[in-house]
């Protein structure tokens, strides 16, 4: 069994984390944190835990060392508290946005302050199984992407890679609210969010950094809060290569998807779910992605949807960690989604 | 024209306030307070005013004198606040909870706290048109019922004053989100209270004094919140008096509601609205009303919905001061809700 | 490995049914039956089903034998194709509500026709494991009780038994879109039915018969519609015997759930999720169970909440089957539900 | 007075005109029509018009000749309809798709079918007061936009007029269900339909025809459909001519729309509402119109918010009304909308 730990287990990724990890044959929870909740149940945070542990949040500074920690705090707190909880992991997750990006400047103009810790950046290994799986097999310390990033990467990598797109492509990400995470603004409130279509970020995401960053693509993003609590689904529209037909872009994303577990290329030409929807993904570990094109017009838009905690975060990272240990990938993340829901 | 000033008009009923008082061909809107919002557009809270109103929100202190102001304070604020308010007004209309109840003894007990101000209670008339039409004619202090209790009520009394209902009343309220205001606690989060069924009241709400009080029956209610931003829903179930049946019922309704603007008696045998549903009445100032009778049983539901914003508060309140100004009921409460919606 | 087979795969009760057995270790999905989609994907109906299964749906006359037959049949189609299936499966499990009542007057009552195959009632054994599992053990035909029925029995039955309950009991349902099936009538368009809190059942729903069958409590049931794809809420208002205090409703409870798997009690003083609310259930095998007692009063508020495609239906099937064939009673229930959702 | 009829009565852009109507203070509705529920009263169609009308729909046949006839009944059927309808109305205003294009064979590519009366294309001003004000004082004949084209017009038209836009546009349209229309296939369904992120049209909308025909620009339209019943939301992603910044922009549309009662221009720096957004606007008759802007880049996002039911439909025909009878523009469209919604 491998031991691990959750700092910031009181929040949604941390929840989601938790129920991950509490299902997980080989894994055993030990300790989770939370300095706010610190000496309470975690089953009254995360009410969904009920009958499935008895732990209690505690604080950061009782952590003892693990086989594995993941880093669920949010960014900025995060690159200040790293330092000190290095040593009580043999192996690091982090899900912030924190180690994500390689380059400080990059970091400030997306984050808005200084990083702490420079000279940590870029010793993590990206946590996306499906670019990095080699490399995670013995990374030390793994950094997973942002939820949208994740989306938008999967879509767009294997085109890119293959050399099918041409110029800047623009994505537009819808978002629930649950990627705000569990503090409570007046912005997150009930009444003002539901039923919401918030531009928040009209004219670029930090998250288009970290696409950028992998796949070399220039990359201009519009991400808006639409009514849902979980789900990202990104839309990339691209301008191919010449001579760039469906059946390349079919072709490009089987080669490289037809062995992934929880990448699923959904472009079909009938049924109510023809191309990528997080509606149906609540609570799995998929990413699907699908796509559109007009060849004629050298035209595409590349679909993608997940679930923003779980492979845009929780279920990434264990995913990660499964091939970090050298367990069976899916362990732990069966769960298919549901339909309807 | 009537000059008006609205307290509080930062909150989800305040703002509802300035949109009826804003569209009211009689009514001159002079003032609005919110202490928090001091100095800050108005239509920068209530985005719905664009173009409606350049107002700014003020301070308390710097109330002046108008024909009748608003209070739209929270609850135990207000009798606080009151005192010093009484004179800035020819017509004082209280929207808050402190000045419903005549009895000092139940007030603690609903409200937690000792009433501040106990030699006004009993001072105010209630502020429900249906009922006490003639004493709001002449009312310089008006009191406007809690939304499920003037649901409650607008459905409960014709039967209770007719003799019809015999024994206990167990009323089931349901509510959406914005009847918590617009205050950001972890409760009110969006990905918290989206799809929720949180019996929040189980065994009693403070409302059910106000119903008993009112009709004089026993009321035995719990309160439920589901996913809605606005509406109030209550269903009451109760046991009628021997040789009731539905003719009686529907009469009894009909007499009292003939006449009424605002309450629609809704009882039909097809279609899918066929008793009151909160869905169409959205930014309307309707109550409707309506019925289930098993008469061999002598068990009976009755069902009334209201907008908690608008008859359970803002539009309740513009009704009253209409009566008490000499203007037509209606003035400025014309809006029908809409479908679908 | 169980052979298995689901008649009905196209509904909603049917698609959870795939997706559980889908992921059970120790059933292998041999045949799903749909007359109006056969020749197609199952995961062009279920999507959340991509990756997972290729089955295809096939007409019931291509049925085989096998170890156990689910039908998830709409009432009335059931009673009238299930003599032709009977010798198919060793085990037959019914999801409809043609066999749940053993009294064919009841069914008519309930129903609006005659029940064609009367001879069969009372033939099946209750699939609700906290009460019957010994029984279940051995049981070739087993009727899989109503969603809200389901909720309301395990929320009144223990109190029933140790004789708590005094009187009739008010049971108000709350319930989402999906148990209105898959057939797309006006009344469940997205438009009309979002937002809604519609009383379709004010005074008595088919349930109430099972729930007095199993409880011998004289129950008057309201049903609403709100918003919610899945979902069922019941809250039972009863009158206790004398003497009966908030320690005696949780001592019966806790001795009768204490060590059921998927009967949880939740009756919290704090938290966001008090008492049992759907939203946290959605996907899971767990029906919770709460309370409130007010002692003087001899008045209590019993709440349970469920997923009603799972542990109202696809889910006990499951279960109940686990314990037919020996199993552990919880394989391929393990989901525990999202928080948030 | 003016005598009006609706065709379509039943439809939800029907309701909405009926709504409007009927508290219009210079419009007599005297007829309104619905094949399917001819004989029955309008109010249990939309029973928001409880009180409000005793109106029967009635067969289109029995239509006498009216001061107005509105059409709003589906795409193709119109095209049929209409010219039986020709001398029903002194102004015939049609809400449909049939006559809002002028070229018969982008008609067919975008309709899928020949039109049956392309000598009356192009004898229909487009209904779209903020650009065709002059005309409408003396049109007989009226073609009120599609909801996504009169969005998206607004917002790019002031621009693309002064100059400002280089290239192709793209637009991301979302929209509520209630665009789909009332009629039920189970795309529509609430458990399918809710939460969705439906991406139905990826690479071209029939919109767009409409956007191009009007402004000139290249436009590459996708459409979403999100939760909500009401609102459509678009983005249009434009390059801008050089020199252009936000002054610029900001300059072009103050000019267009300072005048304007029922387009807002909302692009503020603070605040939760920045940007234009359907949720405050459900009901209202206005579209607001933002933008932000890199100038550096040369890039810009526009976006435009509606209600489709109104100042995408309803609404935008009544307007259209007013202007040819002389009467003010913003008789009986002038609620505001509300907020919270």
């Amino acid at each position: 069994m491998i031991t691990a730990a959750v700092v910031g287990g009181a929040g949604y990724i941390g929840g989601e984390l938790l129920r991950i990890l509490t299902g997980h044959p080989e894994v055993r929870l030990v300790h989770t944190t939370s300095e706010r909740m610190a000496g309470r149940r975690v089953d009254s945070t995360h009410p969904n835990l009920r009958g499935r542990t008895d732990l209690v949040f505690r604080s950061a500074s009782e952590l003892d060392r693990y086989d594995v920690v993941f880093l669920a705090s949010g960014h900025r707190d995060t690159m200040r508290s790293l330092p000190g909880v290095l040593d009580r992991a043999d192996v690091l997750v982090d899900l912030s946005g924190d180690f994500r990006l390689s380059d400080p400047e990059t970091y400030r103009r997306h984050y808005g302050v200084e990083h702490t810790a420079p000279e940590l950046l870029g010793t993590f290994t990206p946590g996306l199984p499906e670019r990095y799986r080699d490399r995670l097999r013995t990374a030390d310390r793994i950094g997973v992407p942002g939820c949208m990033a994740t989306a938008g990467v999967l879509a767009l990598a294997p085109l890119a890679d293959a050399g099918l797109i041409d110029g800047e492509v623009a994505v537009d990400a819808r978002t629930g609210s649950s990627g705000s995470g569990a503090s409570a603004g007046s912005e997150n409130l009930h009444a003002e969010r539901s039923g919401a279509m918030r531009v928040f970020a009209p004219l670029g995401h930090r998250h288009e950094a970290e696409i950028t960053q992998e796949t070399g693509l220039a990359v201009r993003m519009t991400a808006t809060g639409v009514e849902a609590v979980r789900g990202v689904q990104v839309l990339c529209r691209v301008r191919f290569a010449e001579g760039v037909d469906e059946r390349a872009v079919r072709a490009a994303y089987r080669a490289r998807y037809r062995d992934e577990r929880f990448v699923r290329v959904v472009a079909e030409r009938r049924g109510l779910y023809r191309l990528p929807e997080p509606k149906i993904l609540t609570g799995s570990n998929f990413c699907d992605v699908g796509f559109a094109v007009d060849g004629a017009a050298r035209a595409g838009l590349l679909v993608a949807a997940l679930d923003n905690l779980v492979k845009g975060g929780a279920g990434n990272a264990v995913q990660c960690v499964n091939i970090r240990f050298g367990l069976p990938e899916a362990l732990g993340l069966e769960f298919p989604g549901l339909h309807p829901s």
